[in-house]
Order: structure tokens, then sequence, then C-alpha cells
């Protein structure tokens, strides 16, 4: 269902939230043959764990903690009356969106993954279920969920990113039915594929620079996936990494990610594709600009450059970081680039500003200028996402 | 030969050079049963090329580029006389730093690694040869290269840090001949020991916090040895991932370095001991020590964390970091603390200031108050190594 044009007055755009996918998500849509495989809800004593292809996925609790106070943060797995309802039903988070004063939230998923690698991961045994099952989330987030207002809920598509033929059919098929933004592991090296640089992906990157939709590269892509099992499931992390240390670097990951997103000439081939680092944080971006254009004064003739521009041109031009309370990249905004900076809420994981944001916005935005905080709450995201057309 | 007191009135201080060892280092101090595997230098018609213990070791012309213009930078190796000289001789080094107006150079090692890992390396095979080229390259840089003269070129010293009670005697008699500094690998994983948190370093850097002199944790020390081989044999990175890239990420290593050494508790266990982090740069720590804290107050409780104060109090208390030029961490200096803060020239590296020090140093740093330009340029290294006393 084509999300239809309105003139809505968005005053508050958080770009990153997640979707606790309910059960019935895949077992109402997949194809009768593949339904017994597919993912589906076992409950024990202790949780409501997803099963997929005979493989038990619990989901940690931390992807699920709006409304607990911090000493409450566990990683144990949960059942769904456990949580609070706008994890999973969207009449209930536009409640707590009300609450909170949020007018709208862009989409990331939860047993999905955060960019698809739930099924990326499962296409290298089962090709066929994986790529019904990832049709199937991509349905219903848009035709579902968000289709409960699609003014203020916005859908982000996942891709089968192991066939860049499929992929690049599924950005055309999911902005069809109201997809706003793509998703994609930003390190696919993690489920095995080619990075990102590779040239198969163009045609992807070429049909999301043709539909307007931005890509999303949500922290936790640079993590292997064993480092991941061992965050999101809760375990125990190697002996002299506490588990502190992971959660404080995972933001930073989409440093590294974003330098070699532009060294290796995506901007320069993609001149119109739009690139957001969702929930990297901003503080560092000023230090990363001023570095990478150091490195290219300095290096780009022994490198051979596939620049043609000092990197800081590219990110202005057609990339956009997001963060939740940043103070040392609010004050260094114009270092970034005010129009290269959105807000975001990350409802419902641990780190969400649910229901303080009117309160931190106020205590950290506060004293910028109104245009300036217009552009980071609100206009930038309307712009990226096409908001209101 | 200890340092003698005097009273030098240093004005700018790089904390940050590199010796490149000229070839007698170790042939004219290892005992003769060890001389032919030691480090020696053969000679081809492209360059001068260490060999160790029957391995050729080509140093990257990368590690001696000043004096060189950008579009000269090359990664092939050369010629002990196609550098410049200051680069292996310590009287031409004096010559050279007075041409840039800068008093004294803290140093760190090439063909010895950064942080002392070729011997590391080298004694999971021939531990006795290891040692000995650790205490020759030791005796060396303090009592002759060094020694040219003291108050200006300041010795720090490897460790045979495969060994902690031999690793924490050598940090005694380094200090005693007159090192005022001690280098570890940022990561000693890299060179399958166990990492900086565990318990079995105590010792070692017990001896450094008795002794007062700092750790330096150098850039470069958490690439593992392979990438390693690559940036610094001038092979070409791995497909999609540009030599800009790695260049441009390097620096940053370090957010993960000192995170972890936070989080792991080595600053509650070791609260005089004073841990430098060399060449990353400065303007990721505002967010570095907002990120942290920030985790610190959310997480603590399920992580069951080793602090007891917020993250940034350690920093502030007893770490440091270095940087060349870097805007954003100069705009930002407040909220990283001035006195954690010591400027470094980097001779003679792709990314050095020579011979234009001055000139950067009032482009860049003019704007500081008189006092703040001081502690950064000379005061914050003078009280960290122990300059003048």
């Amino acid at each position: 269902m084509p999300v239809k044009a309105h003139s809505r007055d968005y005053k508050v755009v958080s770009t990153d939230d997640h979707v606790v996918e309910p059960p019935d998500v895949w077992q109402s849509r997949l194809p009768s043959h593949l339904a017994e495989r597919g993912p589906k809800i076992v409950s024990t004593e202790d949780a409501d764990v997803w099963e997929i292809a005979g493989s038990r996925h619990p989901i940690s609790g931390l992807a699920a903690m709006a409304g607990r106070s911090f000493e409450e943060y566990t990683p144990k797995a949960l059942h769904f009356a456990d949580m609070r309802p706008g994890c999973y039903d969207p009449a209930a988070r536009l409640e707590d969106m009300d609450l909170d004063g949020v007018d709208a939230e862009v989409m990331f998923g939860t047993i999905a993954g955060l960019a698809g690698g739930t099924f990326i991961e499962l296409a290298e045994k089962e090709e066929e279920l994986a790529l019904e099952c990832v049709r199937a989330y991509n349905d219903w987030l848009a035709t579902e969920w968000c289709a409960t207002d699609p003014e203020r809920l916005i859908a982000q598509a996942i891709l089968p990113l192991w066939d860049s033929g499929l992929a690049a059919e599924e950005v055309e098929r999911a902005v069809e039915i109201g997809h706003r933004g793509v998703l994609v592991p930003a390190i696919p090296q993690a489920f095995g594929l080619p990075p990102l640089a590779d040239p198969v992906y163009a045609p992807v990157l070429d049909a999301c620079q043709a539909a307007g939709v931005p890509v999303a590269l949500h922290i936790g892509g640079s993590i292997a996936r064993k480092q991941a099992a061992e965050l999101i499931g809760g375990l125990t992390p190697g002996a002299g990494v506490p588990a502190e240390t992971i959660v404080a670097l995972t933001p930073l990951g989409n440093f590294g990610v974003f330098a070699n997103v532009i060294f290796s000439g995506i901007p320069v081939r993609h001149p119109g594709l739009k690139i957001v680092s969702v929930e990297s944080g901003i503080g560092w971006v000023p230090y990363f600009l001023e570095r990478m254009d150091w490195t290219y004064t300095r290096h780009r003739f022994w490198t051979k450059s596939a620049l043609t521009e000092p990197p800081s041109t590219y990110f202005r031009r057609q990339m956009y970081a997001t963060f939740l309370v940043d103070d040392s990249g609010i004050e260094a905004i114009e270092r970034i680039g005010a129009e290269n900076v959105m807000w975001e809420s990350d409802y419902p994981h641990t780190d969400t500003t649910w229901p303080k944001s009117q309160e931190l916005i106020e205590e950290h935005l506060g004293g910028l200028p109104d245009a300036i905080r217009h552009a980071v709450l609100a206009g930038n995201a309307v712009r990226v996402y096409g908001l209101g057309s």
C-alpha cells in the first residue's frame, strides 16, 4: 500500500527505533511448504524464544528494556508479556510516542537482525526459505505494522543480499509497498559475503539511488557473528574484555565502516546515494572528517586514491549520522554539518531516551539556534526519508 | 648512565618520534654465540634490509620520509644513504630538531617495532636471542643514541613481555640506565600473549608505577600481525579495503584499547600508573569520555562493573593522548582536560610536522591561552616523563 501524500508538520522524528516482531509475522505469511521451518515462537518457562529452521534464537532482554530502570536491565530473554506492549504492538507504540512527544519513528528489526542478518545467515543453507522470510518481513512491516499510521511509523526493508539481483528487485518491490529506507549489514564479510565496496552490490546501490531511499548502516553490523552472539546472547565476553567495553565501542564501529565506504569510492560511483550511520553517535565525526582529509592530502599519491575530492566533501554531500545524547557532537555541529545529523530515540533498547526525550532534548539541544535544532530533530529526516511526500 | 639533574627551559617537547636503528646496534652488542642470528643489515641493489634469525625484514620507506614531498612518499624499502641522516644519526637529529624549534623528542623504534614486537615475536622460537636483542636495544638507545644529549633525546625501553618477571626486571634496569618511558604493545594478543588486562602483567605495571615512568601504547599495536605486515610491507591491502582506510583508521585503534584499559580495571588496580595513547590524535577523546561515562551510568549494574568512578575520572587522573594537528580536539580541549594532551612531531614518519612544526603550531594552537598552550607543547610532557629531574 503506497503511502499517501500528506502535510504533517513533523517536529520530532526519531531515526532509529525497533520493532520486536510479534509471533505471527512469518507463520501467517510463509508458503505452507516452508512454514514448519520458518520462524516461530516456542514458549518456555523462562522466555518466548524464536525457533528458525530447527535452531533456537533467544532474544536478549536488552532489546526490550523501555520503561525499566537501569538497575533492572538484564540480558536474559523475556516473555512477550514481560515487555512493554509498545515493543510489538503498533497501536501501543503510537501511544508511547505520544507520551514522549515523538511524531515519527524509523524502524529496524529485532529477530530479523539489525540489517536482516538472520536471513542472510539462513540463506547459506536454506535459500528459498530465507528469501521468503525476507519478503514476509517486508510485507508485514510496511502493510501491517507501519500501515497502522504510515505518517508516523516509517518502514525500512531488509534484503536478500546474498544475491544482488534479487536484492535490487526487493528494493524496488519494497519501495512500491511503502518502505522508505533499506537496511544493509555494515560489514557483509561478517556473513561470508563480499565487502560493501565490491562492485557486485552496484545494482543494489543503484536501485536505492534511483528510488531515492537511503541505505542505513546500523551499528553492530561491524561485529563479527561470534562477537554479536556473545553480546546479544548476554554471554560473558572473552577474558580481558568486559561487556562494558563492547557496549562502549559498538557505535564507533561505524567510523571504520564509513571511512571505507568513502575511500573505496562508493560515493564517487553512486553520487546520489544517501547513506546513514545509525546509532553511531556524532561526537567522533569532526575528528573523522579531519583525519580522513589529512590522510587524503598526504597519502593519495602513493595509495592511488579512488577519490577526486577530499573525503569530507562526500560525507557532507550524501551521508548522515544519528545520535541520542551527544554533547561533544552538538558542540561541534558546525564542523560536522548541521544538515548531516539526525536525532534518534532507540526505543525500546537500553540506550533509549524514552520516556524522557523532551527533557533530554531540552537539556542537550536547548542551546542550538532554532533552525539547526529543527533540522536535527526533524527537517533532515523529512528530507532523507522523503516524509510528507 | 643516569641522566643528570638540569634546569633546561623546555618550550616544545615532541612526545612521539622514531629512531631508525643504525646497522651496528645488535652486531656490536650481542654475545658472540648469538650474533650470527641477531639483526644485521644485508644490502641489496634496492635497499638495506634487516635480516633476523634467517628472515628478511624490509622496512617500509614510509617510516623515513622526513624531508620529502607528499608526492614522493613511497612504501618501497630504502638504503640508509637515501634517508635523511637525522633518521639514524643522533647528532644530525639534534640539528634537525634545531631547524624545527623542537627542544626534546621522546623515542620509539623502527625495526625493533613500535613496542618491541619484533623481539616478542622472535621469542616464540629463540627466546635467549630475543631477550639479548631487547637488552641490546635498550642499552644502545639510552647509553649511546640518547646519551648524545639526554636532555633532548628521551629514551623509552622495550620489554621481554613474554615473561612478566623478566619484563619487570627490565623496567628497573632500563630506568637505571636513563630510560624515561616503557613501550608495551597495545594488543598483546596480536603476538599470542594474554591481553593487557590480564593479571599476569601486574608486576610489569607495578614496576612502571613504582619507577614513575609512563607506559606508552603506540597506535598500530592494535593491528594484528598480518595486517601490520601488509601495511608496513607496502603490500596491497585486501580487496575492498584501500590503504587510505588503514592509514585513516590506525590512530583510532587506541579508542578501543583505552576503553578496555579502563573498563578492565587497570587504573583501579594501578592508580598511580601513567598511560599514554601515542599518535592517536585527540579529537575523538571528548566523544570517548562521554560515551564511556554513558555506558557506565546505564550498564554498570548488569555488567558488574570493575569501576567505582565514572571512566572519565580515571582518564583525567592518569592518562594522556598525543597529537600532531588536530583542530577538532584543540577546539574541545576543555572537554578532554588540558593536562592530558601532549603535542608530537612524529619525525621521520609520513605524518611528521617537520620541518614546519613552528608554522603548524602557530596556525593550529595559536588561539589557545598561553598557559594551556605551554602545557600542551611542553609542560605536560615535562611532568609525565620527569624531564629536568
